[in-house]
């Protein structure tokens, strides 16, 4: 009886998560500061389907806390501030969850990015460059500064074997795949991928020591190196291949996804919340 | 005999790296490319001083070699590359030394990096902002393009003990005391350096974990995690404290620092040329 209750209470458990998924419809795309809005979303699923658990979302994290960790693991680290109230506050903010010893967790950190425009100019037959003669833009090096973030958070979790950052990436400049667009004169114009003036990707690469992209890496993964093991913190990075915009449910799941395995990394330290509630419906049934 | 000799020898190497040293008058301010210059000053200084190695100066690596050495770690890594011929162009390049197993070991990579015009700006007299009514004008982001180079390198030097990376700072965005500035007009400014619109110094910290800046930390820090042992590779960050130009003399010197620690931390596999060539001359003159 207690497992078939278990059992139900999990398939409602999942209903209901599928339906907090099911607020974003199929073709919803990604908005400014959508990331933070999926995210919220990514907390209230994981609050319905870890109902033993208890999760938080926030905004950003202040260097003097991240100060505070590299303190722990070594005294001569995390030492310098120069303004006090410095912080990090990637696109999609931070979700956390409180282990067995009561500390917050980091198990989800989220950045979404837009970079190359060049598909809607095309689409709207709109030529670029100084003399406006152009049908491609030379793209930008923007895209560089999301290293910040993550060398930050990955120095926050630098005690931690799993690293759950993921970045978003959609625009011209993170193809994978060529691409022609065809503009209102009839005229096609194709986007050639691996082309140096459009593609940015290789710009972000050394964040995930060049994995694959489109991957789940929320793991750390391990290496030897002259008889030394090496855990390597790897941003999960992705992107559109073909220059789309992200949907909001395809993110959610990315995120999802991500989420679960931080809570996978974790078990050891959410081992008494995970077995105490069901110790507690073993006791009520049995 | 052979000890008098020597000791004349390195006597003389090493007034003429002074010599090297000597072109850089006191007060020369750098220039635009100058970092690249230093270096090959660096280059020809090392060359005096070690006459039983050879150095290289090169003014970028590809994302090919990088994707190599990664591959060498675990063949997972180092996978993906977008761009063909994408490489990474620190602008004050990268300076290598060969081992005894004939590989080029990098022992020096330099970055300069100039951000807000202030002091100028007040020293002039202009007023900056929208509607030019300003002082100071807010500072930009644009310093945390820095992360993409350190973060490559990085990765090129994985299985290293050692992270030769300089980052040279200079302009009010990078203040560690504050400076007061005169108009024309005879009115004073004050730049406070912890003031959150001024100082970005603290968006480049994570490189270095919160240790010192203006220190040499090419010798990868060693802290242990959890009983795991982590090495930490840390960029060394120089600034002006209140914002100065950089001095051409005081950077050669910098760099030099790092370079003779990078080789020391190579000795063992610079062993043999290293006394190889203490013994051909004890032989000579024995």
């Amino acid at each position: 009886m207690a497992r078939k209750n278990q059992s139900n209470r999990l398939t409602n458990q999942h209903k209901a998560s599928q339906g907090v998924v099911g607020i974003f419809c199929e073709d919803a795309q990604l908005h400014d500061q959508g990331v933070a809005k999926i995210s919220l979303c990514v907390v209230e699923t994981l609050k319905i389907e870890f109902p033993q658990l208890n999760f938080r979302y926030r905004q950003s994290i202040s260097k003097k806390e991240i100060n505070t960790v590299l303190q722990n693991i070594d005294k001569e680290l995390g030492q310098t501030l120069f303004v006090s109230d410095s912080k990090i506050k990637p696109d999609g903010g931070i979700i956390e969850v409180k282990d067995d010893n009561a500390n917050w967790r980091v198990i989800l950190v989220s950045e979404a990015k837009h970079q190359g425009k060049d598909i809607e100019n095309i689409r709207q037959g709109k030529l670029v460059g100084k003399l406006n003669n152009q049908d491609l833009m030379v793209a930008g090096n923007a895209i560089e500064r999301a290293h910040k973030n993550i060398s930050e958070i990955a120095n926050f979790m630098l005690a931690e074997n799993y690293f759950p950052y993921v970045l978003f990436l959609e625009g011209s400049n993170f193809l994978t795949h060529d691409v022609t667009v065809v503009r209102p004169d009839g005229r096609k114009v194709t986007l050639v991928y691996n082309s140096g003036t459009l593609n940015r990707l290789d710009r972000l690469t050394s964040a995930n020591y060049g994995l694959p992209i489109n991957t789940n890496l929320c793991k750390n993964k391990i290496v030897t190196c002259n008889d030394s093991v090496i855990m390597l913190q790897s941003t999960s990075i992705y992107t559109q291949p073909e220059g789309d915009r992200w949907k909001e449910k395809e993110m959610l799941e990315v995120m999802l996804d991500i989420a679960r395995t931080s809570l996978q990394m974790l078990g050891r330290d959410l081992f008494r919340q995970l077995t105490g509630q069901k110790e507690v419906i073993n006791e009520k049934k049995g």
